[in-house]
């Protein structure tokens, strides 16, 4: 045992000398991902810690099967089919086999590199428009440029990685062939794109600046940080300003954040290591970690990115938060806590960071990420909305309610103001649609966004928010919507077994403003946590309005007497999302309308006050869906003819089913009665009552925030006081 | 450490001293599930073994917690609400809280037992029917006479374990208060029962026999055994002989063999504890271990119970399983390796079986229990059909495939002759609707059958098979049904690559006989193993005949042109389950039908040769279902107006889809022509191709199986030869 640890000593020794003279003599590649000197650290190290060492024996393995094959640069066809995903594939490639070559000295993979990229020289300059293009946005080698900046920043890697083996002839060749020219079409030809403040521009001027970079272009370089008329006014830094709040919430939503995060880190990470002196990563506040934080705080305790927005299934160990995550935790002191991600994430990125990591880590298991109730605003400089997320509950066992008062989020975004979600212990209980996408699957016209997705996924009526009038908010107009970003009212978190989140959307349709106000509130009482929603409508005159609830599960009960539609169905209207649902049943009330569910092992009850006289429509998602483009999804809808109204209801977990032992337990909801006791333009009040003598009054105060206000109500003989935007009286 | 190992062995010394002595002036209580001898055994090593030190574990926190409220047993009330659970839960305290005083000697839990068991004596005689009862089949406890078994034999367990503490008193009171009589109500007022072939007379007679066990009543221990007239024509060990096949086959299925095996393996045990000479575990060639074998060997690779006839979700962690795998193992030299499936369930009985399992066990981690290819014969004596299960690939990621050719299997059998289902890697790729109840929750039905069960999930449509002028098989009459059972014809398992299984059910409705041959291949050239489905309809004129696949997943492509029901939505049809399913499209082909879905991680493709025309209907459950007590699901039918015909289909997974890394590849089948070349009374041959040059063409004999028989046939100018019942002809 002794001798073999002498052995290794000496080993070591030997390389930490190598290590040193190579520092001596080191050239002055690579400088994006690592820096000649972490290379021989990394060489010194890449099998000592078990996440480092599996990342290495992955690329060991993807390169060596990849030696064995034949290269193939396919000319472009296919939007997500064969030469798509080859051309993907060869970047990754590329990438990995730079470092391999970096990581073990072996020309085999640096000839492979080069191989590929006289291949792509040759055949670049004979590609015009790529034959699968829609729109202005085409590419050359992909069918949009998108894909084609991700190509030029992995590609740069790659060239990186290899550079100093090139011989001087090969880099020509491949600098004049397929590099350049590509730099020159995306500053030339698609300048409009590098200059707009979007993630197409990020992953554009990253590939731009990174190849700067790599060839010492200072054109490159300062078109890249500072957009085409180097004013600073578009570019990287302007992007880092403008698309990320204060908070780290990026306009887009989470799941385009998760995306876009990718390239902010690496070309981040290229100007840290070689423009240190414009200190981006302390940018805007630091606001690079904190997106990577903001992101983190918007998925669920099971790992997964919330749907808002245009958003797929994502988790935390999607590829780019994996990088994210690792470059966060090497360049900032203060997101150690990143780890237990790193952990639970399971990889770590090819490169000095990843190294970083694995070594932080080693085998041991971090305490979990703490998830917990967080603010997030929206907008530049944090005024535009924002993102309420409450939590209550055990970590692991976390009930969490989320409202969305953000800006509209462009493109992407949804007319979805005062939209809510509930997740109970990782159950996805009411849920946002999300996109309309099968993302890279071909047949589903070509893994592009599908038409139901603007048709129905972005439409109000696919959110848990007020309809007005069937129209979507700001009538789906992305202009009109981008005037009216949602406004925080409050959040109060202090109280961890009450917390409120309270927020305003003026004027969504024809007038009608809306304020939400949602409490998340645990009781020795309950099993679970429950949360009041109080819903006021402002309306100078009468409108439908429309309240769905987008669920997941198996209907169980309700208490409303409805007309099922048995031997026919019809869609619920003819326009703005409500073409897309069929009308299954409907009923309506005056009192108290009651709606369980089941899903895996829990029951879930949403009641609401009926009065004024109240509809409730059953909806299933798949009408005028002549391509099965939509999932088939349930939902119901509260609908009321009204002036200013008060939609208020609760949300209850409650009970318990398990099929495998023949348990069920607690299918009735401890409440069952809502009654708004009293509304006016200052205050409403709602009483929530269930059979077992439990009460609770919910008061809120309207207008602006103010928790000095003190606030008196007369209910029937009863007097009501309290101080501040919010009062729960138990009893 | 020597010290404590000394220490040890001391209090070990000590313990087998006192259970020498024990031995000698042991009582002669217990006697149904551990003798007094394995009880001392039990208290010396209860913490010893993980399983079972958990098992006591579990029972200390729930009893103590019992003993801290107070006793209640109530007047019944409901069918599935607090009454009934209550009633449940006391049985299974009492049985804890039996074993627990026998392995403390702490009286509290003999207490315990004592003043619930004389709250029963002293309601017990108040009782009439129960107020939920429903038909003939009610009990005075509970809503239905099998959950009052259920207690008998629980109670009778609880009651032997504290027997011997009773005061004669008490025990008098006891029995004349509640044991008796209810022994009486079962055997005088429901003879009937006590004498059906059928799982409910096998609780009943187990909770007879137990309890005539304990009190040393030997007509009770007679009629338990040979029916109420003690002639051997009915009674447990009859229904032993006729309720299994040979195979351990239970005739209404995997799902009721789950629910029936604990009353065979807990009466058993108190047999074979009491009358050894009756060697009730090696009767009807040992059926009882074959039992849980053949339920085992109807799970999936995620340990899912396949779900055909009356059917719900249902795993191998399922209590009953847990009971009769620890006992089967305890009494069946040859069942040693269901340890494995003892250390997949995690728990273990508390009784002697359990710590025999346990001790075996004892933290080990045994090979994964063996799931293959395997036939098991229907039928006391294994003549009325049965079903064949064919299985490929490496455990854990297998392939299964399932022909069921079975008798109707009683009050709980579907119409479904020649049903299929089709498992990939544990996903169900193509399913079968099991049973429509929600099981104890309350709100529907009472948690009883609900009568979509008989409208649709019993009808021919709701499975995939055959479906001739809309009319279920045998008309949906059960004595019909029972008067046609399936028909095997052969299992052809020798070559692992290419399995076949083929079976016939004659004149399944208008004089219509089907039979289907399916083969489950796997080729170097394929990822996975794709099955191939030859169904030959024999009709004298014509009639409509459908053919549904019932699939999991969302629906990507179709090669055939269709019209969707965009705007409006009918049930495809008025009755036979037709009436429950919205047509959502319809088209039609004279070629190749291809049907592409998409289910976590894979595409499946069925191709169907379409000539002569077929009509291709996809279709949606839920139609007609006006307390939506249906789940909604999807589905597409072949349609063909002919006389006897071929429908000859293709099954494919292939590609893969991966959404956090969205990947997607393979999303075309590697098989998209399907064609009949030939067919006659003799013989079919099917053609199966690709575009990459592949094809594959499948010979199936029909009629009599027959492996030494030569066929020839002339497909154009080619001719065909093969001997036996099938050949698969690649290229």
């Amino acid at each position: 045992m002794a001798r073999s640890l002498c052995a290794l000593l000496a080993v070591m020794l030997i390389l930490v000398a190598d290590l040193r003279s190579q520092h001596r003599t080191a050239g002055r590649h690579p400088r994006l991902v690592a820096s000649p000197m972490e290379v021989q650290l990394m060489r010194a190290e890449r099998g000592k810690y078990p996440l480092f060492a599996a990342v290495f024996q992955n690329a060991r393995t993807l390169i060596d099967s990849a030696l064995r094959r034949p290269l193939d640069v396919p000319v472009p066809k296919d939007a997500a089919g064969y030469t798509h995903e080859r051309h993907k594939q060869n970047y990754r490639e590329m990438q990995t086999a730079g470092m391999m070559y970096q990581l073990t000295g072996d020309e085999r993979y640096a000839s492979f590199v080069r191989d590929l990229l006289l291949q792509y020289a040759k055949l670049y300059p004979s590609l015009g428009l790529h034959p699968a293009a829609v729109g202005k946005s085409g590419g050359r080698l992909f069918w949009q440029t998108l894909n084609e900046s991700v190509w030029l920043v992995n590609t740069s890697i790659a060239y990186d990685l290899v550079y100093e083996w090139l011989s001087p002839d090969d880099r020509a060749r491949i600098e004049e062939g397929v590099l350049r020219p590509m730099a020159k079409f995306f500053i030339k030809d698609c300048a409009s794109t590098v200059d707009r403040i979007h993630n197409h521009a990020t992953w554009m001027t990253a590939g731009i600046g990174m190849l700067g970079y790599v060839l010492d272009d200072k054109r490159y370089i300062e078109t890249a940080l500072k957009g085409t008329k180097q004013s600073g006014d578009a570019g990287f830094l302007r992007q880092i300003d403008l698309l990320f709040s204060p908070d780290g919430y990026y306009s887009e939503g989470p799941y385009y954040s998760r995306y876009a995060i990718y390239p902010f880190f690496v070309f981040a990470e290229s100007i840290e290591r070689n423009q240190p002196e414009l200190k981006v990563y302390e940018r805007h506040g630091g606001v690079l970690g904190k997106a990577i934080e903001a992101i983190l705080q918007l998925t669920t305790e099971n790992g997964d990115i919330i749907q808002i927005n245009d958003a797929m299934t994502k988790t935390v160990k999607a590829q780019e938060l994996v990088l994210a995550v690792d470059y966060a935790f090497a360049r900032y002191p203060n997101l150690q806590h990143l780890l237990s991600i790193a952990a639970e994430q399971g990889k770590v990125t090819f490169d000095a960071a990843g190294l970083a990591v694995a070594k932080a880590l080693n085998g041991s298991r971090p305490a979990p990420y703490a998830k917990r109730s967080v603010e997030l605003s929206d907008g530049s400089n944090g005024d535009e909305g924002g993102i309420g997320v409450l939590r209550a509950g055990e970590q692991g066992s976390q009930a969490m309610l989320v409202l969305k008062y953000t800006a509209q989020g462009g493109g992407h975004g949804h007319f979805d103001r005062l939209n809510m979600l509930f997740v109970d212990e990782g159950r996805s209980v009411l849920t946002d649609y999300g996109a309309a996408r099968f993302v890279n699957v071909e047949p589903k016209y070509g893994g592009r966004y599908l038409k139901e997705n603007s048709s129905y996924a972005m439409q109000s009526v696919a959110h848990n928010t007020i309809i007005v009038d069937e129209t979507s908010h700001y009538a789906a107009n992305l202009e009109a919507g981008e005037k009216h970003p949602g406004q925080r009212r409050y959040v109060s978190t202090n109280d961890p077994s009450y917390q409120v989140v309270s927020a305003i959307a003026p004027d969504i349709a024809n007038g009608v403003t809306v304020e939400r106000t949602m409490a998340l509130v645990t009781d020795a009482a309950l099993t679970r946590p429950v949360v009041l929603d109080v819903l006021k409508v402002f309306a100078k005159r009468a409108h439908q309005l429309d309240l769905p609830f987008h669920y997941d599960g198996h209907l169980i009960h309700t208490n409303v007497r409805y007309e099922a539609r048995t031997s026919s169905q019809k869609p619920v209207g003819k326009a703005n999302g409500y073409q897309h649902l069929w009308e299954t049943a409907g009923g309506e009330s005056d009192s108290t309308i009651s709606v369980t569910w089941l899903l895996s092992g829990r029951y879930y009850t949403v009641a609401s006050a009926a009065a004024p006289k109240t509809e409730l429509l059953f909806v299933r998602t798949g009408a005028n869906d002549p391509n099965f483009n939509l999932r088939s999804e349930p939902a119901f809808l509260l609908r009321r003819d009204t002036t200013t109204t008060v939609f208020a209801s609760i949300i209850q977990p409650h009970g318990v089913f398990e099929p495998v032992d023949e348990l069920s337990l607690g299918y009735r909801p401890p409440f069952n009665r809502v009654r708004v006791l009293f509304t006016s333009d200052e205050a409403t009040v709602v009483e929530y009552s269930g059979d077992g003598a439990i009460r609770w009054r919910f008061a809120v105060s309207h207008g602006p925030s103010d928790e000095a206000r003190s606030h008196t109500v007369r209910i029937g003989g009863e007097t009501l006081t309290w101080t501040g935007n919010h009062s729960l009286i138990k009893n």
